[in-house]
């Protein structure tokens, strides 16, 4: 069982017979199952049972591609942090105007966060056991840290650079991530083909605040 | 035991040879107990077999004084939305500039969430049970929109003014919740003595945003 389990892996060799993606993508499929059960019922009143009934697969066929319900919460904070770290880094890498990236951040946030709300709502609900010393997901845990560290590090720069008014970056970031992280709680169907209005709104406020001035 | 139960509660009549305070001590008592096991493991994971362990009384006395773990949860839903709404009514009272008030509604919940962050932590936690229409927990369910209903009448009311830029008030509300309530997830001992620190960042961000100008 482990080695058929390697040679289908992602970076296995390929198995004759057996086309090369069916692996990852029944994999994706199970962690996309868990994910929406994770998401309703909060993971750790999810058993296993659950996710095999909902995925149509006994235990034996679910342990072939994944090794545990731990892996899977890992798999469901991957499949949101990996792409918002890439998405961060290409924003980082712009030029100032530090507002102008800050309103790309807030853009994308808006964007990533209501195109991920099970795994956001995951992540928000989990986070005490994501910021815990488990190896499972320290690779998640590290890759948030640092997409808080650009945050931090954007508006630092831009306190530096006498753009943005003086105050504790880690203070600024906060306020950042409450007004975008706090969306998963409140999004739902009413708001859909507005998201346009809510990033326009948050970096309204994050660059003016609600006054009328400035 | 019915009859004593009422009889020893705040509104009864006292027992003689008791003293009248006793029930509603002992009551708070154990609904800080809950909290802090709450808070702690979850509400779903607690157990009534730990609040008693915790609280040092058998069964039998803890249901002389609740009816049931729900009846816990409403109890700490209320230690937090009571005194919170009675600090809004207050301040929505005042008067323009809707500026100040915005600010000190940002003080008052920056205060508010810091001594109360067991409370906020599992109100922010069991928010979709205190959503769900469980009327256990309907007074403070029917608070929380209260509050959340001032800020978005505070924020149309400084549009129309012409204080503040014209946006959609359900929107503003959100950034402004989403700052706030985000606080119970990193407020920690290094912040201790900072919270005006804190209030002046959050209300500055709110007034003005990043930007220097303005």
């Amino acid at each position: 069982v482990s080695d058929s389990v390697h040679a289908a892996g992602t970076t296995g060799p390929r198995r004759p017979g057996r086309p090369a993606t069916g692996f990852p993508i029944r994999r994706r499929e199970i962690v996309e199952v868990a994910m929406r059960l994770f998401a309703e019922h909060g993971y750790q009143n999810t058993t296993v049972a659950q996710i095999c009934e909902a995925a149509d697969l006994t235990k034996g066929v679910l342990y072939h591609y994944v090794k545990s319900k731990e892996e899977l919460l890992a798999a469901v904070f991957d499949s949101y942090t990996i792409p918002t770290l890439e998405a961060f880094e290409a924003l980082m890498s712009g030029e100032p105007p530090f507002a102008d990236q800050l309103r790309e951040a807030s853009r994308l946030m808006v964007r990533t966060i209501t195109t991920n709300l099970d795994a956001v709502r995951i992540v928000e609900r989990e986070l005490p056991l994501l910021r815990s010393d488990d190896p499972q997901w320290s690779d998640s845990r590290q890759r948030m840290r640092r997409i808080d560290q650009m945050v931090r590090t954007l508006i630092s720069d831009g306190i530096e650079a006498g753009e943005f008014a003086p105050m504790d970056p880690a203070l600024g970031a906060m306020a950042f991530w409450g007004m975008h992280n706090n969306i998963s709680r409140w999004y739902g169907p009413k708001w859909e083909g507005r998201l346009d209005d809510i990033s326009d709104t948050f970096m309204r406020v994050l660059t003016h605040g609600f006054g009328v001035e400035g």
